[in-house]
């Protein structure tokens, strides 16, 4: 039978395998130049192939050929130790069969067999209780009446239960699975060793995932820990001890680009866990020291025992993951690159720019900013203006580059124009970030509020940065230097992570924001965030990161927003912006105000997108006018449903209310009253900015105390909702939630506070007890 | 055989099934009376326990004895629609085999047969390929090639594989499955309708769990629709139109009291979800109407027939829940009571009071207070306040009844101190309340910011409220009118969750509540949610509540802070609270504070918890002096490890610097220097409370500078950190989250703002091309 996989074909052909590379190859042979077509024997492409070194980073392990999936007992049994999780097993089968069919290698390390045998002599025994014993009111299958069992005897019951339930499972994916019982002799006795090893190859070679388990029938679960030199090899073996190290051993052996070991704990951790400041390692290098003492709950190995064959796996070229079996789909989203488990690789370099480093540092460099005095920020922003203009050539030969990559990728005209720079385009950005210095000295440590609480006793509420932002952009280059200097100006760290398109622009951009830094000594407040992290994993670093702000299309806001469960993110998804014509609006301003609204810049998220109109409107001119205004700038005219009723030939009805066109395209629908306008609002509207035009003062004023948006406006287009036209200077961005900032978000949006007391020796009980009273006095605050 | 399950034994008896009930039954028979140990006929007991009406309440879910599981065929196929979702499949299984273990008889009704057949066709396919297909690079199993087999092919393929699979997962748990076909004809033929339950119940007393199918080997998946009469009942039948009917139908035949029917949607709307405000809906009455047109993406029957066949069981006394089967233990967490999925009661009452119309409400409620003129909202508040000491007989009774449960379930001496109302203490609460009313003028509407923008624009920045306030607490009844009474003064809408141990107390106080709203037409505003409502539902209302705030121990407050996704929660979880007593600290002032910071309250979260003593104090007396006034005052000492290694004998060591005791003891650590103090803060501490006592002028504005936290002191305990100590009336919590409101919080940690913006016709357009100019001149608020 031929089987194609991933675009590499084995041909057997009279008893002789061949590999040949047909092209297109998902899983390209890293270090071997084979032709197109070319047929190589297996054996030298696989000497070829050999790696020396492990993946570097965690965006390669896509590119792992030969995986070895290692499950220890705690992924196969219930949280309750005692029922098998069949659930949990039938999905890590799912994905190995996915792997396989994506033509990845793959051979599964698993225990199980004592708790699958468990489960099976258990029953027996039920059947050779006593009437009264069957009949009393509790479970006797979930008692722990398995545990005085001999796990031998288990392990021979399950062994083939275990098997038949692969068989089963792996079958309906059409992998065909083969099973191999090791004991420790067969690695120390050449010939079986090497026979071992032969039959594994020939398995693989024939498409078969081979399941490899300890023969626990014959041997105690727990091995002899044992590092004597593995006869044949002169290489000092990992003694076998458990399925941590049978896995490592074998992966080396196999040559296996990834070793997966999957257990009921999340990774390693740089300190034993109960220890203060531990943390989770999500990156393991050889030249790192950990301590470790992390226990699983199940199975025979601890941390101990995983990060011994880990390290030994990854010292003879396989690179390691040690995750969490429970994670859903742990497999899969691992050889995504995403940062699930500890990683362990033998390339230093990662784990000193790692994003969690890089947002402790943020943190620290935020510290520094903070002592500085106004004048010292300042400085530091006025430094990166010049910068910008000095290194122009540097940035834009940067640029360009971007620009040439983009234009190769074939990426439309507006995308490129937002992706470019120019000379005027880093003098204008300069000019800002001049102001932004110049209008920065009273943002940290403003006093907000100042009380005597009693005498000697003052009570200060001052600004404070809010600490480390995390600021997600796309394509425009020039918002790098422009988010750093608010960052600066209020004292921030602050994380940035641009979009691929703009790598070389922002790399280049980022050297002359360390630099304005490093004058002031906090080089380390400000860092770019690699490329390759994923935003997800980004998102759920709630410990290091108090702010996010995206700033791009809607479509990132609101994926962002759906998935930062516990930092809160600064922006707004949608601008669903209403203007009401009101019965007493005056015509000619109704008209003006509409076309600024629609027309101006309709791509906005201020731009207007549903009018609604008072009914006595419909009849008369006021209508008629704006629609034929409305038509000769372009606007595509859609009608509520009730409008649609009232009129015999109207525009198409509106396929929904609440609809962000964002072009010139927009919705009409009738309102009987002001109050009938309201309610539509808050049904449709987005909060976001909301207008009245009416002559009517009255009118007008229940308008803006009752609409509850983030901006409510009178006779005025609705174009008005953006930082700087609000006067905030600088703006970080429009937000629509109802805590923290709303609305247009200035530098101050970037600010929290904290309160300062200072008193002479004040205990609480002195005022309990009468000795002391209380003034609450407000102070001024200057 | 005889089988044990869940406190009831069906003995195999001479061919007679008879049921004992033996007491400490975990799933009581609704409406029937049997003593202990006597036998019953299963008919007899069949018949008195028939119900005549479905649970009216999610809570009673966990009652069903008699359960029908469905499974679409969306369940059981992957997403990509070709490859099985095993892993799902087994999970099902898991929980049914468990609820089987649980004593509850199920039954599932399951498609999947084609999908199985398809596999195994595809794969028959591929074998007769031309060689030339074969190599190309395509995966042939993955393609559509599927989709040209016969379905009725494929199912006959596929019947024997899904009960092959079915049966080795479930014999896994020590279920025994068997297979039960059907097809239409079967239910109209007398002889063959009664052969059919008549092997069901069979079956099921046998202690096996029936796996019905339609045998679509013989019939067209799709039948046609029928609703003629059922022949031998002259009831009329639903008909046999796919497997959401049969499920039904079978349901209601054998009486079963859930019917859980899987598919890949959440459930049903009150609206097709493309249309404007649709929302999904948790629960069905038979009283609501509801358009539907929800089609899933595979499988023969849309949402149409799956609340058809739902609405005929609900008639029939079977109570249903339609969910999605890619949820993760869906079918435990709908017995559990969570609000997975749409459930469907014939009792009306409950959709009238569901959270979500309780919270749509309250956001009307809280628009309809922000209309009110301050003094109106002050008189609700007036008016709560009064009825509190005129109807204090009525709370008092109530706070009895709950303090006699309380009693009776024994119940701490603390935990009854807290539940406890009294004259006296409605008393005090009662003007707490009226000061709160009386400092309320200006919470809302008040100017924050007044700029003129241009020449005849001027823009305001106003304080409004939050919205939608959720503020969970547990046994102090007396914080009900207190939120309450803030919410008002704030116009903000609330949903109060209080605990099952003042249930009467918060009842009785809620009826004074909605009465003062009821007084300026805003009755709606605030709602006691029911206590059965599940937090975590709560949790995950993110379009209806805008904040929630947890008042109660660090224990509630971390696990809502963990739970909570998407809505801000205002709180801490930690009080971790420092005091450094610096090398130039007056030891006068020292011992005092020390005292008060640990002694006057050390359960309050802002009691010291770590103090840092600078180095040149150890061997001097200031040192011993503490140790000797915290030991006389009962206060067990630990030892931070530097403090240790200095000491001969020493203070136990501490096991870890980041705990809060909240008891008399504390840890002591040795620093270096200020800088030192301020690194440990920053490592160990929680951002809550931090205490320098130093004489040292500088020193003392570097800590308060630099100590990241919400509170720094200077020379004063940290007791002071509380919202009436600092004067800001009534306190909401104490934050130490950097976003939103931070350290103790007011009012105002209540309110946002929004943007009004006046002019006579400004359009952004005449900006841009110069005809009007920016002059965002400052204007004084007043």
């Amino acid at each position: 039978m031929l089987k194609v996989f991933g675009g590499r074909v084995v041909k057997k052909f009279c008893g002789r395998r061949l590999y040949t590379v047909v092209g297109h190859d998902k899983l390209p042979a890293i270090g071997v130049n084979v032709q197109e077509g070319v047929n190589v024997d297996k054996r030298t492409l696989a000497s070829a192939e050999r790696k020396q070194r492990t993946f570097t980073d965690r965006s390669q392990l896509k590119y792992a050929r030969r995986l070895v999936v290692k499950l220890g007992s705690a992924v196969i049994t219930r949280e309750d130790g005692i029922g098998l999780a069949l659930g949990r097993l039938a999905s890590i089968v799912e994905q190995v069969a996915e792997c396989h069919h994506e033509g990845r290698e793959c051979i599964m390390v698993t225990s199980g067999a004592v708790a699958f045998g468990r489960q099976k002599l258990t029953q027996e025994l039920l059947m050779s209780l006593s009437m009264r014993e069957t009949l009393s009111p509790s479970d006797h299958t979930r008692e722990d009446a398995g545990s005085i069992l001999d796990p031998r005897a288990a392990a021979a019951v399950g062994q083939s239960e275990l098997m038949s339930m692969y068989d089963a499972m792996f079958s309906q994916y059409n992998v065909k699975i083969a099973q191999v019982l090791v004991t420790k002799p067969d690695f120390y006795n050449e010939e079986t060793r090497k026979n071992l090893f032969c039959t594994l190859s020939e398995l693989i070679s024939l498409n078969i995932v081979p399941i490899v388990n300890t023969n626990d029938a014959v041997s105690p679960p727990m091995y002899i820990h044992d590092d004597s030199v593995v006869p044949g090899t002169g290489k000092k073996g990992i003694g076998i001890k458990d399925n941590d190290s049978l896995s490592a051993l074998l992966a080396a052996e196999i040559q296996s680009d990834l070793l997966i070991m999957m257990s009921d704990v999340d990774g390693i951790y740089n300190k034993p866990p109960w220890e203060d400041g531990a943390r989770m390692m999500h990156t393991y290098s050889s030249k790192e020291q950990v301590q470790f003492g992390h226990k699983s709950k199940v199975g025979t190995g601890g941390m101990d025992s995983k990060v011994n064959a880990a390290t030994w796996a990854m010292a003879r070229g396989v690179s390691v993951v040690i995750c969490n079996g429970m994670q859903e789909k742990a497999i899969k989203t691992i050889i995504s690159g995403r940062k699930v488990g500890t990683f362990f690789t033998d390339c230093p370099s990662n784990s000193s720019n790692s994003v969690d480093v890089m947002a402790e540092n943020a943190r620290t460099g935020s510290r520094v900013l903070q002592q500085l005095s106004p004048v010292d920020r300042a400085s530091a922003i006025h430094t990166l203006a010049e910068l910008l203009v000095d290194k122009q050539d540097k940035i834009l030969e940067a640029n360009n580059k971007d620009l040439e990559e983009a234009t190769k990728g074939g990426v439309a005209k507006p995308l490129l124009d937002r992706l470019s720079l120019s000379s005027g385009k880093l003098k204008t950005l300069s000019i800002g970030l001049k102001q932004i210095a110049d209008s920065s000295y009273d943002n940290v440590g403003r006093v907000l509020r100042k009380t005597k609480l009693a005498e000697n006793l003052v009570l200060r509420q001052v600004t404070v940065p809010i600490g480390v932002l995390l600021v997600i952009f796309e394509s425009r280059p020039d918002s790098l230097p422009q988010v750093a200097a608010l960052a600066m100006a209020s004292a921030n760290g602050l994380l940035l992570k641009g979009g691929k398109e703009a790598a070389y622009s922002n790399k280049a951009l980022m050297e002359l924001v360390k630099e304005s830094l490093a004058s002031v000594g906090a080089e380390e407040a400000i860092s770019l965030v690699s490329t390759r992290e994923e935003i997800s994993d980004l998102l759920s670093m709630e410990k290091h990161i108090d702010l996010i702000i995206p700033r791009g299309s809607s479509e990132l806001v609101r994926n962002i927003q759906k998935q930062s469960q516990h930092i809160p993110v600064l922006g707004h998804a949608e601008g669903i912006c209403h203007v009401y014509l009101d019965k007493d609006a005056d015509p000619v301003k109704a008209l003006k105000i509409v076309r600024d609204a629609k027309c101006d810049y309709p791509a906005a998220c201020n731009a207007m997108e549903t009018l609604l109109i008072h009914e006595e409107h419909i009849l008369g001119s006021l209508f008629t006018d704006i629609c034929n205004m409305l038509k000769k700038e372009g606007v595509k005219i859609h009608a509520g449903p009730k409008l649609s009723s009232q009129l015999t030939f109207g525009p198409p009805p509106a396929k929904t209310m609440r609809h962000e066109y964002g072009a010139l395209e927009c919705c009409i629908e009738v309102v009987k009253d002001m109050d009938d306008a309201i309610d539509h609002i808050h049904k449709f509207g987005s909060s976001h900015t909301d207008v009245i035009v009416t002559e009517n003062e009255s009118t007008a004023k229940k308008f803006l105390t009752s609409v509850d948006s983030a901006c409510v406006f009178h006779n005025v287009s609705s174009r008005f909702a953006d930082g700087f036209r609000f006067g905030l200077g600088a703006e970080v961005g429009i937000s629509t939630a109802r805590i923290h900032a709303r609305g247009p978000v200035g530098v101050e949006g970037l600010l929290t506070t904290k309160w300062i007391l200072e008193g002479t020796d004040h205990t609480a009980a002195e005022f309990n007890e009468c000795k002391r009273t209380w003034l609450h006095e407000k102070l001024p605050i200057n």
